[in-house]
């Protein structure tokens, strides 16, 4: 199954639209972890088992492990493990790739391949041939940085291009022109709302990942109201920092258990108002 | 001694503006290596040391290492390898990173330390906080996007914001805002000399990272002639393919070497037209 119709599927059978982040800073785990060779992938997966149950997607985020030396192997295995053990849970490679085709060839080698990741984030501002070779994989995702949580995110996507910024620009090419074989996403920060809801009156029923709610200071309610499609679905919201690192105890995996399921719930909530 | 510097020193000491791209593709190599386990690293190590004297700068692109299991560990030792043999050429790792502020500090740790890069290019579609954590390493050189040399360069890059296209918007707002430790070049195509041109002039002294000669069918008399500064300098005028792939068969380090030192020669013939 495509990753779209795994999302899909998330969405309706399991109840959830939160994406689980996995970005494994090992100076925030937990202390009995502190001495672990192995400790990149073990953090991860614990807490990939742990919070499965309210995922709609796992999304790791690649430079958490290519900041070390052995990094892509626990990577690899992590992605490994999540298709063994949740098969239904599908895995966004967060990595904002982008670049000339021949180059993009071997981006793809890396993210569809090497690590078989059901969907990847990429950076849009190379233009159509710097994602095509992406775009020809129907069954995975292309999931395009459009409005970014982060401040800079005003630097210049919302520069006014022919009478509206950019982003929104980007939004329509990608709607219009890049999602033929129906397998684009969006990168929408949910520290932006207003933004979130002139996207999704652009792209109709195109999934959206949204990060930025917890520690960046996104608000649920806002996301969900202004972001969701007419069958309350449409959306990945994702937390990481704020499910990771609930716990810097031994039970950091039930309380990121914990801290999953009450966000899923929260969302679910507002999906009702 | 930062990038920049090492940079400048090599334009006038080695009297070079080449810029040796390794781009190590397996299906391209000689014969001879097809069943090596460690050719990625053997095949770029014996091009870096035939071309080092006719090089201001080595570029390895990431990709081409990170399509593969274990890529990584062989381009680090590569560029360990630079640094110890040729250590006046600079290393330019072309990753072309981007992303919110507490990642960018882990795509810090991935470039200038566990690779020891001189430089990286980063894509600035996220603004001025994704850029910061690299911006904040004044010895490391920060060489972003700006007009590219693929076709898709026009879809976004060329869109005209304020009056003026967003490229000039991006080459105006690094130039005017972002290099205040003066480490900080642009990537612009071979490709598009007109762009090159209007560039150079917003930006004065700035180096610029010029790919798409060779390959992808960039003038270099074109080049030389816009994109130099007022002391012929201020070009890294990039090949991979041309110089890689000179030859297939065990000569191919010489044969780059050819390459190599018949670029840099028609590079120098041009600048003193």
């Amino acid at each position: 199954m495509g990753f779209i119709n795994k999302l899909r599927s998330r969405w309706h059978e399991a109840e959830t639209l939160l994406c689980v982040g996995l970005d494994p800073d090992p100076a925030k785990f937990p202390a009995h972890l502190a001495g672990d060779p192995d400790r990149l992938f073990r953090f991860c997966r614990e807490i990939a088992d742990a919070t499965a149950q309210f995922a709609c997607a796992f999304k790791p985020q690649i430079a958490y492990f290519s900041a070390h030396a052995g990094g892509e192997e626990a990577l690899a295995r992590l992605i490994a493990h999540i298709h063994a053990a949740h098969p239904d849970v599908p895995v966004i490679l967060d990595a904002k790739r982008g670049d000339i085709g021949s180059t993009a060839e071997q981006y793809v080698a890396e993210a569809f391949v090497r690590f078989n990741a059901d969907a990847v984030t990429l950076n849009p501002y190379m233009g159509r041939d710097s994602a095509a070779p992406f775009l020809a994989h129907a069954k995975r995702g292309c999931i395009f940085l459009c409005h970014t949580s982060n401040p800079g995110a005003r630097d210049f996507q919302e520069l006014v291009v022919d009478g509206e910024p950019l982003y929104q620009h980007v939004a329509r090419t990608i709607a219009s022109a890049w999602n033929g074989s129906g397998n684009c996403a969006l990168v929408v920060g949910a520290t932006f709302p207003e933004e979130l809801r002139v996207i999704r009156e652009l792209v109709g029923e195109m999934p959206l990942l949204v990060p930025g709610v917890g520690a960046q200071g996104g608000d649920v309610g806002a996301v969900v109201r202004n972001g969701r499609t007419a069958d309350g679905t449409g959306l990945m919201i994702n937390s990481s920092r704020g499910i990771l690192y609930a716990s810097r105890g031994e039970d950091f995996a039930q309380a990121a258990a914990r801290a999953a399921r009450a966000l899923r719930d929260e969302i679910n909530r507002c999906r009702k108002r």
